[in-house]
């Protein structure tokens, strides 16, 4: 059950770069939740490339089409599946891979694993593939959605180029003012300048993505081992390129003294028990404890460019090198938005309904 | 299954600081491979305190018990539970914590979703409780040690003391020359001095652990939601105080371009396939590429400290201040090496057995 | 993960009667294995219905479409989704069960639990969602041929007729030469009768279906809870309107003493380690024992009948009757061996696989 | 995790027959309820032998211990430990099995699938491992009794036997009138004959127990592969010597005509829906309809007897005999009686909680 995550809300994910479809099965969503295509359309808009100058100009319809798990406008308790044919694919960029795995890539991998591997953009190691988290994704949000909680991606680091300055009020909106999804319109504009210029050398740069998710009760998460920052951490690391997690302070709060970083509790005006400061990310031993809850993931260059490198020649045993042409992202971070945003949505669904907050089976029931 | 961790290699933890014991069951380890409780004892000393200044003064004994799983000296493929049952523990220092839950830590999360909690050290949100975990690493370690696979933790950074010269060569006997289990004997004593300062003050401070395995084939780790880094950032984060995980490069990728960070491939002098460098950590596309794999975790500053800090009563349901009392480490780095290494263990024995590398029921078998 | 079934070798099935298609995921079959539609269809043929007078008049198509996993006609170790789109639901005959749930059938259950059902053709409770077994079937069978593991179900009673004078040695060719796939040719006729008398009153009469795999070695199977004999009754209760399991002599040993049914080991004369007599089915401790595995299931008779029967009416409250129309299958049985042979399958090549003889990535790597 | 069963109200069951211990950690119990050892010792009670003329003279304390999971006399929602140490143990009975495998025990399979075998008692093999259903079943009927769900099992054939005229209005009462836990008290007597009748002779004899659950609400079972009848089916296969298990009518059912059996629904005089029959078993597609769960299972006759039989030696790679000595049970169903219930208990548990009708962390919590 490698393609499979979650424990009660549960994705398996199917699909490959270029074979005939990618898609998921969405199971133990509870009935009654109101769901259409358009619904999870949306959701694939957001990650499909070839909507600015800033990702690859390959144009994927990324039509989904769901074939169970819905009737009368509704879900009803039985698999959701999602499938998106492919379309555009072009496979003969692809036929160098074969036998000189990429640098970066995970081809070299697939190879010694499986001693096979649909080589053609990348087959399952392809970035495509995250459109089964996205799928799933979009039906947690909307899930999520009628218990009041909202989750937003951001980019708040391109290469050396950091968001200072970035506008948390207006989040939602004041990302959709420029193309690499950034609070911060200054960093954007310096963001966007790194971002072509890497472009036009053929090269790539990496990058941090920040998730927010607000409205989470205190309790989700199930110490030792399916504590909620652990799960989030796994799956946000199944995202194509992403080297790293934190929460809250993250890597910050091992320069720290527990003096400065510990988040005081206080009843505010209306008996609301919340933090001073969220250093903890809104999670405490595990567990949620009722403030936002905040991630970072560290996205690495995408390893695509079409620069000459060194690698070997699986085929003939020695060392050889290769040029990667394509049409390739320089910067995928704006587009990992959309897949944080989705994994988040998946894992905190599941814990929603594990922990008691959502009633498993239908949604008309009070918990 | 909250408390259940491995798919094929697994280890069920269990108790609490002041309950009457802690321990883990092991399932799913091969068997015929020798093991003795003095194996789990070594490694459980590694993890207890009370052997430095830098650590709590608490003199825990933890005297490992195996009783069962273990016939004529060697696993027989049947469960393995390791218990240590408590002696040391003295309830009156918590009492203070039942209404009042510590910043910084998880009583309050404890007390929302279970209504109930055991308060008295910290329960199972305890530190203690990766017992469990040392339990399971130190057989994984003794299974992976027959492929050639040795893991090693180190710090790496405490409060804001980097390690910059370490010794890697000889990392394991370095680490043994100081307390902090730091590999650069010049940064070993400023962190030495960094704590006991912290400790003076009745204070913490963070550091980051690095955990380096060798030996490890390629091809290990399952594509997309059983990745090699996912499952190992899921288990990292159950160690108390972990804030984030990075592999390789880490966050530092988000800085880079991939012409600077990609990972050349070549053939060595013995036909071995190689990269030049190790930004990713071993680990491509969620699997390994038989490079060694390179974590560092976040750990935050053990969040008890001496000074009055405010919070809640959940009792009287108003603010109030919280004074803890107690024996408590200035910084856990150093304990949480041991940690580490056996919770990167466990996922890797997990993978070495469902990836063919290591016979799933009889280790005298061929696979 | 309700639909999902297998821990290693698993499949997860979607759809329902009426609604757009039904399929399965397939996970974790080793890469290398030749694959192809065919395999599938010819498999999901032998489930398919009107083939014969003694079956439902509805016209199937069923036609497969695999549409993720093969690579240049190999499985290449990601996962195989199979698809077979809906096509000749007529969904007006269904429209009297929405509120007056059929006796024997599911109906009030779904609604009980998910408080929405898609009553077309029984939605999800339909025999037709056995379209996701065959399909992970289909592909396990061709998996354990591989290991020459072969699979043949047959039908052993329908109603009092039993078949008492079974060409054992010749089953797979004497099953062929009847409807009822059964391997005693006299027993064959009667029972056709009696089908064909049910269908004519309207009827429907129950059967009793045997399984037994040939080949499998001894050693599968995980003592506590993942005994062979438990996984496989698991399995086969998932299928439509079998309410009993039974492993060799079943229910018959229970009036037995052990002096009669003990199964005494013996050295053949290939050094062969058999037992005289196979009471215990193949399976003793919960593992293979490297006899033939036998099982029987119990299949109850299709509840849809054309007679008036007592019911409620869920939306005004009070008792009903109901008449249902639409095409039925007067007697299961001869379609449901194709099902219990896929069923059985499934859970071998997951065993096969978890027991190390079957390397779990790569067919082409020796274990 | 093939000692694991459950979802998640999970047990991991651990411990052999003559090794220092056995036992089970039970996971995802709800916080709140109350719970002692005495709970589980007057379950372990019943299963525990020596207590009649019927069972095996062999006394075993089976003395509970609780070493983690209770905090002031109620669950805290963490993992449950119960042991049960080894004290009345003599391996010398057992020497003789090592490498001659007694007829229809599993000791030929641990050797081929582990290469090592605890032989002493049967090791892991023995059906004291039930010891650990036993503890999770305590625990779960002490919740589901919350819920005012009983669970009843009781012995229904012996050898030729059957109880035909069994009290089932007294059914508590009336099973424990006699040693055999029989509800006819005529055929008890005869049941009771016929177990020293086999005693005498050295040899041993089968039987059926049959289990009820009462207060079961309607939707527990999740379509298609955590279906309830599925669920139990595996569960009860884990009892040593079960040969098949059948729900409702069962096999009877292969014997009928839908018109016969099909349970028809009606309004009660309080507005409750239920079945005029039972035929069912309290099982429709899968999922509880609100009658009684009734379950069957066949249970073979104690391999274990005095009689010589036929074997093959291991070590000389020959055939042989063996002549098992040792004090063993003449029938083994009186005591797998509380066995069923445990294992019934646990699966409508782990469904009462999965299917929102517990919640899952705090028993204080409405759902």
């Amino acid at each position: 059950m490698a393609n499979t995550i979650g424990k009660t809300f549960s994705i398996t994910s199917f699909g490959s770069s270029h074979g005939k479809a990618l898609g998921a099965v969405v199971d133990g969503c509870p009935a009654n939740l109101e769901l259409s295509e358009e619904d999870i359309q949306i959701e694939l808009n957001k990650r499909r490339p070839g909507t600015s100058a800033l990702t690859t100009s390959r144009q994927e319809g990324d039509k989904i089409e769901i074939v169970s798990g819905i009737f009368e406008g509704k879900t009803d308790g039985t698999p959701i599946t999602g499938i998106v044919y492919n379309t555009n694919q072009i496979s003969k960029d692809y036929s160098n891979i074969k036998n000189t795995p990429r640098p970066g890539h995970g081809d070299f991998c697939w190879m010694e694993k499986y001693g096979i591997y649909d080589y053609n953009g990348g087959g399952r190691g392809s970035g495509r593939i995250t459109i089964g988290h996205v799928i799933g994704g979009a039906i947690a949000k909307k899930l999520l959605k009628t218990q009041g909680i909202e989750i937003i991606s951001h980019v708040v680091q391109i290469g050396d180029v950091k968001a200072d300055n970035i506008d948390y009020e207006n989040l939602k909106d004041s990302i959709e003012k420029n193309n690499v999804k950034c609070g911060d319109e200054e960093a954007a504009k310096l963001m966007e300048e790194l971002i072509l210029s890497k472009k036009q050398e053929g090269n790539s740069v990496g990058g941090i993505v920040e998730t927010i998710a607000t409205g989470v009760p205190a309790g989700l998460g199930e110490p030792v081992f399916g504590k909620l920052d652990g799960d989030l951490a796994q799956i946000l690391m199944s995202i194509n390129a992403v080297k790293g997690v934190e929460i809250g302070l993250g890597f910050e709060s091992a320069k720290s003294s527990a003096s400065e970083i510990n988040d005081e509790f206080y009843y505010d005006e209306e008996e609301n028990i919340k933090t001073k400061t969220n250093n903890s990310g809104g999670i405490l031993g595990g567990m949620s404890n009722g403030m936002p809850i905040v991630s970072r993931i560290a996205v690495k260059p995408t390893p695509s460019i079409s620069k000459i490198q060194n690698t070997i020649d699986l085929e003939k045993g020695e060392n050889a090198t290769i040029e990667i042409s394509g049409r390739h992202d320089p910067c995928i971070c704006p587009r990992v938005t959309a897949v944080a945003e989705s994994a988040t949505a998946i894992i905190l669904a599941d814990h929603m309904i594990r922990g008691g907050f959502i009633h498993p089976t239908n949604l008309n029931k009070s918990i």
